[in-house]
């Protein structure tokens, strides 16, 4: 990634320096352009996060992996308390910011390359911030699930939080979710890239589920859905352990 | 104008039927893209206004021409206190917003289409919220400045507001002007558009002057400088008289 692409740990990098808490743009495939972030959110304090983040956060133990770790407010809190946390980020801005900012371990590596991690690194992986969506599309999850499965020890869990794309009556999203059933994707597959200023960041794919369809995304892995917490709200996570036990 | 290219109009339309505050995300066209107001600044009241312009605002008197009016927070001020006022902005989203909102006289017409007025119909010309930039160029302000001239009083007076483009050490906006110079046109002239959501408008030219600057502007027309508003400030207003006087 060219680090002028970087839209993403530009804006938080500026964020840090500037202390201004600022919202990041979002394009999507479809020409849409948003505000994706409420001003800050990625420099939120433990006590500012949502319950539902504040419940899943309790249930991480021993060596945690924080996978698009962003501005390392997870980690950070996680570290604090005691934790050994690593977190990634495919952004080298962002990992700038979580080392600047007192994280020990943070590395720039994106989900697809979690396998560069020895068998058995890690406890828990948590992906938080909406970020199951990092698992892009089915197809791709099931990769980083053998993957994950390789780097963590027997008893792991993953806890992931995503968004409930039906939770909406916006016509602009709705009308996406069509859009990605004529061309084949899941409804809530987001094509998107972040725009910073003069940084445009590269496309990727962000995947928001409901509950139903993340049990079916699960189903020929080995993993499994042990428990959701708060699955009939729009922000949800799910707690996945190995079937193997 | 596409009403589907109306995205200024679009976002005020959509915060006036949520009540929620969003801010809008402005393009310039060296491909730099930021939020370019504060959440819900179209809407404030008086009494959230800056200083500079509740001092400004003091200045009207008889008949009020508003150029670029928006969703009529000036006007609908103006109208409250009992100034006869007319509220003109090039996009039909803010000029519905307008008129739900109350103002009486809302009319969907550009800047450059003043003299569809009729001679001596306004003795106040504002423009607020940074809106002597709609003059877009210093040629084009002269052929505006002009139909003012035939549309208002003989004793009438302009009362603008404008940002002081170098009042800022931000390296990218430093750059435009720089490529500016290099097209030949003013340091502050800003060619722009909103994008909002899935609409995006049209490229404009918006013109940002300093004190000297505007005097410039000026010089080679029937208008004159009268008295500057916080002329040290970033933003700050000019009070422009008719030179026959």
């Amino acid at each position: 990634m060219k680090v002028s692409q970087d839209a993403y740990g530009q804006q938080l990098l500026a964020q840090y320096n500037s202390q201004m808490p600022t919202a990041e743009i979002i394009e999507r495939d479809d020409g849409f352009l948003d505000i994706g972030s409420d001003a800050g959110l990625y420099f939120r304090e433990y006590k500012q996060w949502s319950s539902v983040e504040r419940r899943a956060v309790k249930l991480a133990r021993g060596r945690v992996l924080d996978i698009g770790c962003g501005a390392g407010r997870h980690s950070l809190y996680l570290q604090q308390i005691s934790f050994d946390v690593t977190g990634i980020d495919i952004s080298p801005g962002a990992i700038k910011v979580c080392k600047l900012r007192g994280l020990r371990k943070a590395i720039v590596r994106p989900v697809t390359d979690v396998d560069k991690f020895k068998h058995d690194s890690f406890d828990t992986v948590i992906l938080f911030g909406n970020n199951f969506g990092l698992f892009g599309s089915p197809k791709a999850a099931h990769l980083i699930l053998k993957k994950l499965y390789r780097i963590t020890s027997p008893n792991a869990r993953i806890i992931a939080g995503t968004l409930n794309p039906y939770k909406t009556s916006d016509p602009d999203h709705l009308e996406y979710h069509k859009l990605n059933k004529r061309r084949g994707t899941m409804p809530g597959q987001i094509r998107m890239r972040v725009r910073y200023r003069r940084a445009t960041g590269a496309w990727f794919d962000y995947l928001f589920v409901s509950p139903q369809e993340m049990e079916d995304i699960f189903k020929d892995t080995d993993w499994r859905i042990e428990r959701f917490i708060a699955p009939e709200a729009a922000n949800y996570f799910a707690v996945i352990g190995k079937k193997s036990l």
